[in-house]
């Protein structure tokens, strides 16, 4: 994006600075640090908390609140479908939400490896600017540190949120019963295969963007209807679906039987993770969770995620039989054994 | 430290594993994460909100509550006095501290390069547990990312704090007041020459360590003794005492005037500063913090930093006079404006 769309989708002037990249200066706490965030960061995020500027933000909570942290490390940092700013404010808010809870406030820290440019930080920040307002959920207080080129890649950020537990909420893997549905609410395997069709050496023409997003919207309105009856959530981002499962089973000690057929995938990205050698079960997503639920709420809640997303569905259930183990019945009626992802499938993806 | 000295301290057996050093696939998300946390981390680091092991942690807060976040890119990550897992748990209490609350409970990032030895991880999270233990305040979540060799530097790590606003703490900028004594703890510029010292290039002979400590139940102690009357807190970390006061002078347009040889400092620091042609103004600290407190209250203020810190002084005032800047009465009867950290002035310092 250059200077003047940037200047139009902030909605603002881009602030007047005399550098056009980011230097060892920045990270010093004195009056470039300060030239940065009061001429940008304060500007395009503001809000009453962040405008107090203190060394963190005096909040409201009451009652039992989640509380979560993640760091983004993804390479490139802009892909299609977003970049490293929306994905860190979408990836702790759906953390939060997996807790049960709603996303209230966020912090946000920057590691900037020297030399990343003004257009690059801005372009960063409009993603953040938006994931924010979009979800609702501010950016109370911050922190911006700078690295010596080659001591860091661009730009890191850690998102920490936290949010009040919504009353109904209940989920914790001790929750987990044999009979319980297993729903997932999107295609998987999509953000995975957006970051490694611009990977350096493995491009190819695609139209498959990440699905970064915010889900507390649609967990809050499974918690408002099914309340208890949702054991669980998690999103599977690293290590994808066949991880968290396993991880699941495995500290559930229950089975776990998936049905290839029933998991929802977007054809593109099948044939590309055929292309490259990928299980999808293992890739990495982003907007996608896994809902584990009574069978009693399991329709309802199947209904209530297709309000969204038109190809929701119950991909497997809980079982008594096999504890610790994940089995999923392929698409031609053979029967494997789903492990954890052993070594690294694609790292930088998050 | 030796694999056997790090089992001593801490009080535990190392965990077996078949790596000695950090690879990308510890950052997958996959088994080779799990081996590392479940061997390590959640053994080191253990307690009942952090055994959960969800994506977040559910926490009991009432009322206002302060969160803050930061970044640790230090370098070296093993200095005297410490290393960066200690900085990283005593600086974000310090930060949740500075605003007036008493911290709860912390969350903890890793980013770290790949090649990282385990001994070396180990030796971190023996610090972080003793921070963390020391000051009464637990690690509830966590994330672990890896990089690419030469996309890091070791270790950066990120804590974000949490924890409830003192009853009688009204700690603002907007409360600042002319007539209101500026008193800091402890020693300045002792963190910033701790590091110094050991960087490469730069090394002397010198017993200096660094200050870091949690700071959190001194303000405590101040807030229940002088409420109110305690009008503002900082910790002047990156950019020392001089950057922090010229912030606030500027903030809340007030004038102040710093009165040097009331500034407490070690020799040996003032030493290394001149030496190395550092204004130990400008120096980082870790364990310092001032307090501007109304003048009805600072001899009691002092009384109280006093009973832990024995060269805690009042080193200024705030004035009506020259809004806007600090003015320091040097050692030798002249004054010089203070203005804030124009560069960098030894980056990579917390």
């Amino acid at each position: 994006m250059n200077p003047t769309q940037l200047s139009v989708q902030l909605n603002c002037p881009l602030p007047k600075l005399d550098f056009e990249v980011i230097t060892l200066g920045h990270g010093s706490g004195g009056l470039l640090t300060h030239r940065l965030l009061k001429a940008g960061v304060f500007t395009i995020l503001k809000n009453p908390l962040l405008n107090e500027q203190h060394d963190g933000a005096s909040l409201n909570l009451s009652g039992p609140v989640a509380f979560s942290t993640d760091s983004y490390v993804i390479s490139p940092i802009f892909f299609p479908g977003g970049n490293i700013g929306e994905l860190a404010v979408n990836g702790s808010i759906n953390d939060v939400a997996m807790c049960g809870a709603m996303p209230q406030y966020l912090s946000l820290a920057f590691i900037i490896e020297e030399g990343l440019t003004m257009n690059e930080f801005w372009e960063v920040l409009l993603g953040i600017k938006k994931a924010s307002e979009a979800a609702g959920v501010p950016i109370v207080t911050g922190d911006t540190k700078v690295v010596e080129r080659g001591k860091g890649d661009k730009l890191f950020i850690n998102t920490s949120g936290i949010g009040a537990i919504h009353p109904r909420a209940k989920i914790r893997i001790s929750q987990i019963q044999p009979g319980d549905k297993i729903l997932v609410n999107a295609p998987i395997a999509q953000h995975g295969v957006a970051i490694l069709s611009v990977r350096q050496g493995l491009e190819f023409e695609t139209s498959i963007t990440s699905d970064t997003r915010p889900l507390h919207m649609i967990v809050r309105k499974l918690l408002d209807e099914c309340g208890e009856a949702i054991h669980f959530l998690r999103d599977p981002t690293r290590g994808g679906v066949a991880t968290v499962l396993q991880e699941v089973a495995s500290q559930a000690g229950v089975g776990i039987e998936l049905v290839q057929s029933h998991i929802p995938m977007d054809e593109q990205v099948e044939g590309a993770c055929e292309m490259l050698g990928l299980d999808p079960l293992y890739v990495a997503n982003e907007g996608v969770f896994i809902s584990i639920v009574s069978p009693q709420f399991s329709e309802r809640a199947l209904q209530i995620l297709k309000t969204e997303f038109s190809t929701a569905a119950i991909i497997g259930e809980v079982i008594a039989g096999h504890p610790g183990q994940v089995v999923l019945k392929s698409k031609i009626g053979g029967r494997r054994v789903v492990t954890m992802l052993p070594g690294e499938q694609l790292p930088r993806i998050c």
